[in-house]
This record gives structure tokens, C-alpha cells and sequence, in this order.
């Protein structure tokens, strides 16, 4: 067993031989514009709704991380992918046309955690030479889909966070040099009654900390054992949270510890309220900014926890509370 | 590599510890009624939603599914499952009290076959003893997200099929007597340009087939090898679209092919049209009425295969067409 507890570690050294990055336009104009691939001047991407341009930012986030490892798209052996629209279009419509096995995966917005823990395994275990994993959110469609129609103009509330435009992929392989994927703690699902589904921060943090509890249980580790550990899409008010909670707790995460929804936009000048959210937030802070300093051993182990809160419009409406749930990977250099 | 084309072949005997299915009413007064676990006398089962009632369900069949396989539940290292609501709340909700590491899936009405598929690569690759797999749909909770509001009392057309009501899951083992999943083939996406989502059998068909043919190829097997050929939510209309498709390309499966959408229903006593579709319509029919025949030797070695249709409201809204996937599994005693 490779397994401890909800930890595991990898007996193969799983390379990510790639990662791309594809950003709308506001994400271009925040503190990473650099890091990114693509920064698209049309946040539709050239297509005549917001879920086709989303699906089209996917295709050809998918087609660029391909391009980006070297491989062949026949190398490719499975494709892992999702997002945030209903029956994950984005994933099925953006892969629709490579022909290579598919399977789709739910874990809102710590669906890129989901895809490279379950990718990684079945590296591991000798069902693959390499896979293609992503995820994708475009804030257009989500307001649409989550909230209100955006022509109404309806103010934000200060704990709302903005959803990333955008999509990160990554091509993981059994050959290839670092950064390696060298463990995962999976994540169980965790609601705490939150019902505010402009405060998605305070739903997740506690998920994000249970998994990080776990794994510094399971691995015996610590936090300074980290160069850098990072949540996914928790915002400021969510940071403070895990902060607080994780203290409490004995661990102290002052010194390393940052969030994806953080770096992405500049609070002040770009008014994102509590930061950045969406499937696309930590899938492409980690494709554009952390993978670059990893590759440039800038940084050399870190721990990136993508968050995801697991609720539907329809099931808030019922007044259901919001299950958080987060999914935690370590990747060395 | 345990990979050729498509298809892999499990070093493991991964052991189909137990299966669960727990249905709505209409299934209950079905030709499959005597295998069912459950048959609820009330569609809500006892919630205030449709989607309630769903999640419900989920969380009930998962239970049983341990239950019966007689582990315990600190011995269950991943949930694997999915379903047809948005953002897979029936799934989220369904598994939200378990504690259990959770991976969603969303692969339409394929959604058992993904499940089974990855929770027996992570078992054969070591790092699990046992995994929960389930998928689940809800007929009134699907009419209303996909189709009309049921006080309608719309019309149905010839074509059309009747969602499932209900949840079919297993616990899947390294250790444990047959049936055992022995291998699987992993679909692509194929989309033919079908439009019509009254006619979801045209639009999976192909995929079972391309599947189908990629499974025989990769395994060099034919279709007699197989006691029983099973697809999952074709209806009568697929059924005859695979025969006819399979036939062209030189498989013959005129004697040991069904489909869960046939067999779950009396078409003319309940007037199901084209039949039952929804990822409970393989899952139940698999977890009821196939495994208890595996079970006592009355098939050996079947092919499994579920069907899903990876659409959404909105994209067929926006006039996309409906892509199909299929994935296999080798079940044997």
C-alpha cells in the first residue's frame, strides 16, 4: 500500500513534462500577466456565447499543453479534465475533437487537484505514459450561471470573489524531467452550514484545513517542510481562516503560505473584492506563475491545495448549505 | 504497461465486494422489480426535492453498498461517483457525511462505467483496499433541469427515454470472491452532429460502438467471447443503430447483446418509448439484475458498457450538437 491515512505517495517520479495557461483579458491586466501563455484580447474567444468561448479557451489550452511537452497527441493516453458549467461542457466540448480517452471529473474548483492526484495514479500505476489533465472557469458564465445575469449591473458583495477566466492544463508523464508529482492528500467533503454563496470562502477554508491537517498528519511533516504551501481560490478572507484555524491547531502557516485567488488580481486597482475564484484560479496560477518558479528552482517543494465548494444554484436556492472540499498535491523539484 | 490502444488489462483480481441499487417507484413495478434492494414507494424518499429525494438516495445506497460488502466504513479509502444534476449535487450531498476522500466524476449516463473504471485502476495500482463507486438520476429532477416542467404534462417524443430514478453502487476490493473486473476500455468522445435531445440513442450509439470495436481490437477478442454484451441506455433505438453499425464493421452481435434501457422497463405496459436512460439506468440494472446472475454463475464473463451523452441545456440551447461517450468493463466470474 502506497497509502496512509488519506496520503499517498508516489512510487514513480510523475514529471509534469508541461503546463499552459490561456486568460481572458482582466486576468492579463493582473500582478502574473506575464507568466500566462495566452491572454486573450476577447473574453468570448472568438465564439458567439460565453460557454462555446469557454470551451474553445479549453480546446486550446488542452492542444497548447500538448504542444508544450513535446508529445505527439497520440502519446497522449487519457485526457482528465472539468469545470465549472452544468455537465461540464467546457471539459466535454473543448476535448471533443482530439479522440483520445476522456474521463470527466467534478471537484468545482479544486478540479485541477482532482485531475493531477487522479492523473498521477494512474501514471503510477502503470495504466499510462502520459495524461492530460485541465480545468477551466470563465467568469461571464459562471456569474450567469451562478448568480445574477451581468447586464443587471448588481452590486458585489465585499466577500464575493471573482471567477478566473480562463483555463490550465498540464501534460504529466511517466518520463520527463521536474517538477515531479510526489504525493497527494485527498480530500473529504466538509460542510460547516455555511449557506452565503457570496462568501465561498468561508465554505471552503475548513476543507482546505482538514486536508492540510491530514497530510501533515499523514506525512509526518511540517509546514516549513514547504518552500511555499498554496490553497486554491480562498481569497483574503479565506487565507485569515485557514491562518487562524490552522494555528490553532499547532500549525504555523505564517511564513509560507499564500492562496491562488490572492496572486491573481490586484485587490485595489482591479476591485476583485475578496480575490480570485473558479477552476481556472489555482489551475492557472500554478500553470503560469508557480511552475515557472519551479522550473527555474526558485521555489523547490511546494504544497498546492486547490479549493472547491460543491453546491448548484439549485440546491442553494433549497436552502441547502455548502459542502467544501479541497484536494492537496505535492510537487518537487 | 498495462495498456494496448484503449484498453487495459488489471494485473489485480479486483473483486466486486458488493453491489447496492435502491430505485424510484415506476422501476420498482419493472420487469428487474424482484432485483432491486429497495424499491421506494415515494419518489421524494421522504425529502422536499426532487434533488433531495436524489441525493438521499446517493447517500442510501452508498451506505448499503458498505453494508453489504461487510466492511466497515473507516475501511472504504475513496468515494468515486457522480450524476446527472448540476454541479453533481445529488453525489456531493450524497456523500457529504461519509468523512470518506471523495473524487466526482461526470460522465453523463457513463457515469458507472468512469467509476468502475478508475476505482480499479487506483486498486490494482496500489492504492486502495476498497473503493465505493455509485451513480445516480432522478426522472422528475432531470425533466425539470433538461427538458420541461413536469406539470406540463408535455407531450413525449417516439424517441425519447425515461430517466431512472434511483442510485446503483459496489464496493470494489483487492481482496474478495468474483465477479472481478478484469479490464477496460476507455471511450473518446464522438459526436455525429445530433442535435435532437429527444433522440439521446443517436447520439450515443456511435460512441458504443467506436468503444465496441476499439475493445475487440485492442483485446483481439470477438463478440462471442462474451456470455453477455451490455450497453447502457440505448433503449431500443440504439440497440438497433449498434447492431446495425456492428454489424457493418464485421462483429456480429445479434446473440448476446441487451440494453439496461431495454431490460429496466415494459415498454408497452409503461410506456417508456424509447426506454430508460440517466446514469441509474446501467448502475441499478447492473447492480441488480446482472450481478446477482454473475453471482450465481448464470453468466461468467459479460462486457459492460454504459452510455452517456455529455450535453448540457445551454449548449443545446446554443445549437451545439451532443457528443457521446462509452466506456467498457470486463466483468468476470
Amino acid at each position: 500500500m502506497k497509502k496512509t491515512g488519506q496520503s499517498i505517495k508516489f512510487q514513480e517520479k510523475i514529471s509534469i513534462a508541461s503546463m499552459s495557461s490561456i486568460v481572458g483579458p482582466m486576468e492579463g491586466e493582473g500582478p502574473l500577466k506575464n507568466y500566462f501563455d495566452v491572454v486573450l484580447s476577447d473574453i468570448m474567444n472568438g465564439e458567439d456565447s460565453w460557454e462555446k468561448g469557454e470551451g474553445k479557451i479549453t480546446a486550446d489550452a488542452l492542444a497548447l499543453a500538448i504542444k508544450k511537452s513535446g508529445r505527439k497527441r497520440e502519446e497522449i493516453d487519457y485526457i482528465i479534465c472539468g469545470d465549472l458549467l452544468n455537465q461540464s461542457v467546457s471539459s466535454t466540448y473543448g476535448a471533443r475533437d482530439m479522440g483520445i480517452p476522456f474521463f470527466g471529473v467534478f471537484g468545482a474548483c479544486s478540479t485541477i487537484g482532482e485531475a493531477m492526484t487522479l492523473g498521477a495514479m494512474l501514471l503510477d500505476g502503470g495504466f499510462a505514459q502520459n495524461i492530460l489533465v485541465g480545468a477551466s472557469s470563465h467568469f461571464c458564465a459562471a456569474e450567469k450561471q451562478f448568480r445574477f445575469p451581468l447586464e443587471l449591473g448588481s452590486q458585489r458583495a465585499p466577500t464575493s470573489s471573482w471567477t478566473v477566466t480562463g483555463c490550465g492544463a498540464a501534460v504529466l508523464s511517466r518520463q520527463g524531467e521536474g517538477p515531479y508529482i510526489t504525493g497527494a492528500t485527498t480530500g473529504i467533503i466538509v460542510d460547516l452550514g455555511i449557506t452565503d454563496v457570496n462568501n465561498m470562502a468561508a465554505a471552503m477554508a475548513p476543507a482546505a484545513v482538514e486536508t492540510l491537517r491530514a497530510h501533515f498528519k499523514d506525512y509526518g511533516a511540517k509546514p516549513k517542510d514547504y518552500d511555499l504551501i498554496i490553497t486554491g481560490d480562498l481569497g483574503y478572507l479565506g487565507k485569515d481562516i485557514v491562518l487562524r484555524l490552522m494555528g490553532n491547531a499547532g500549525y504555523d502557516l505564517s511564513n509560507n503560505y499564500t492562496d491562488c485567488g490572492i496572486e491573481i488580481f490586484n485587490r485595489e486597482k482591479q476591485k476583485t473584492r475578496n480575490g480570485g475564484s473558479g477552476c481556472a484560479c489555482s489551475a492557472v496560477t500554478l500553470a503560469g506563475c508557480f511552475f515557472d518558479k519551479l522550473k527555474k528552482c526558485e521555489l523547490n517543494k511546494i504544497l498546492f491545495v486547490p479549493t472547491g465548494a460543491l453546491m448548484s444554484q439549485t440546491s442553494v436556492q433549497q436552502g441547502e448549505s455548502i459542502p467544501g472540499i479541497a484536494h492537496a498535491v505535492v510537487i518537487e523539484t
